[in-house]
């Protein structure tokens, strides 16, 4: 049965956190010309969520120009929450910025009002968060706190742990994605996910294993708590992401 | 990644334990113009394999009325393999018959050829599966040696210990059935599974959380191993099942 979690967060009228699992599409491209279109022809799928993964934009490290593209996505996109995320190298992105730029894109993107929720690695570190958390308050977007492997699948318990400290540190939803090496692995971090109802997770949570292998969480981790799965749109944001329309099926099937 | 079977079971050209897993269909009515409508139906939903489930039908006990029906049967449902599975009531079926009676019917039934696999539940204890085996040397019969659990999910090693004893008695094919209470029953069927081929476990094997808990064990059991997945036709076997378009989506999906 699915595991919901304690606490929702709504935006624009979705839920995050409710009966059914949300699907959330990628929009990535170097161009704002291509952005642009893929918003706008992403939207007829009704995705419940978008993510712009702003790390692929060539112009990523102009503000101004972030902040334009930004507007022109938002009219394209209408009352679709918006997820902005920007991962440097370490985090298995394209950014090369550093902390301090890209601490004032975020608060620039976060005061602007055009995005619902960014997207933070954990390994950014307490004093990187505590300054988001700060704008977070003042603008009232929301916060995923995040942790990726791209590698392995750390224990049962350390996927725990990330979760639960997700929580602590701010977070309005929890994130762990993490490359599974075999079957055991996903089984560890779908016992993970279900754990985390127990361990106090309250907040909304999202969590995939990565790869062919993992596949299985991104239609069925909704059943053991997961909140939100990431499938393909035009482009795919991380390794073994489905197609839109079967990821959809499946959580239509499922919940 | 899908766990692979060692050895694959081919019947009428059908490879269990191959790349896909497999869906079969329940074949399940009390009266034979019944049944044989539905063999007539359910073949042009194309599943790869069908079961009836003799015990559900009126004339269980009259031998010959079970194998006139067989004959009938057969000719509708064309190559599609098709397994015989009679249970009693404290395996979860219908059936009232003696031991002795349904060592005779199997036996017959077997002899028949109009069935290429029959289902034996392992609590019809040692001496009756030696005599089914004795049969099965003459006939060709596959063997599915199974255990069911309609109340509760047992631990994983109990699972895994009854699959490698369905090996180790005889069968062909190996299958588990049980009931989850909660997510963490659902993973521990799917982690012996998973185990179940590190565990000397070479057949082909069958297995599944039941209920609405389990239904995602009928869609990605196939991930971890389970070759054969059991969905609805017209008609439902065992609680949890799923209508088989959409199983059949799934499993294209996913393998």
């Amino acid at each position: 049965m699915r595991q919901c979690s304690g606490e929702q967060v709504v935006i624009r009228g979705v839920v995050i956190g409710g009966e059914k699992p949300l699907i959330c599409l990628p929009l990535l491209a170097g161009k704002k010309v291509d952005l642009i279109q893929q918003a706008d022809e992403i939207k007829t799928l009704q995705p419940d969520l978008l993510e712009w993964r702003a790390d692929c934009f060539e112009q990523a490290e102009d503000q101004e120009a972030c902040l334009d593209c930004l507007r022109d996505m938002r009219k394209k996109v209408g009352q679709i929450p918006l997820i902005f995320t920007l991962r440097s190298h370490l985090e298995g992105g394209q950014s090369t910025m550093s902390l301090k730029d890209k601490l004032a894109l975020l608060s620039e993107v976060m005061v602007s009002g055009d995005v619902d929720i960014i997207d933070v690695e954990m390994c950014n570190g307490t004093d990187f968060i505590e300054s988001i958390n700060r704008i977070k308050e003042q603008t009232q977007t929301g916060l995923i706190l995040s942790y990726h492997n791209f590698e392995w699948t750390p224990s049962e318990e350390f996927i725990l742990d990330k979760l639960v400290q997700a929580q602590e540190m701010g977070a309005d939803i929890a994130k762990v994605a993490v490359m599974p090496k075999n079957n055991a692995d996903v089984l560890s971090l779908l016992s993970a996910t279900d754990r985390a109802r127990t361990s106090g997770v309250k907040i909304p949570i999202v969590t995939m294993s990565m790869g062919a292998a993992g596949a299985i969480t991104r239609l069925a981790g909704g059943m053991f708590g997961s909140d939100i799965t990431f499938a393909m749109g035009e482009a795919s944001s991380a390794p073994g992401q489905l197609p839109f329309a079967d990821v959809k099926r499946v959580v239509d099937i499922l919940y």
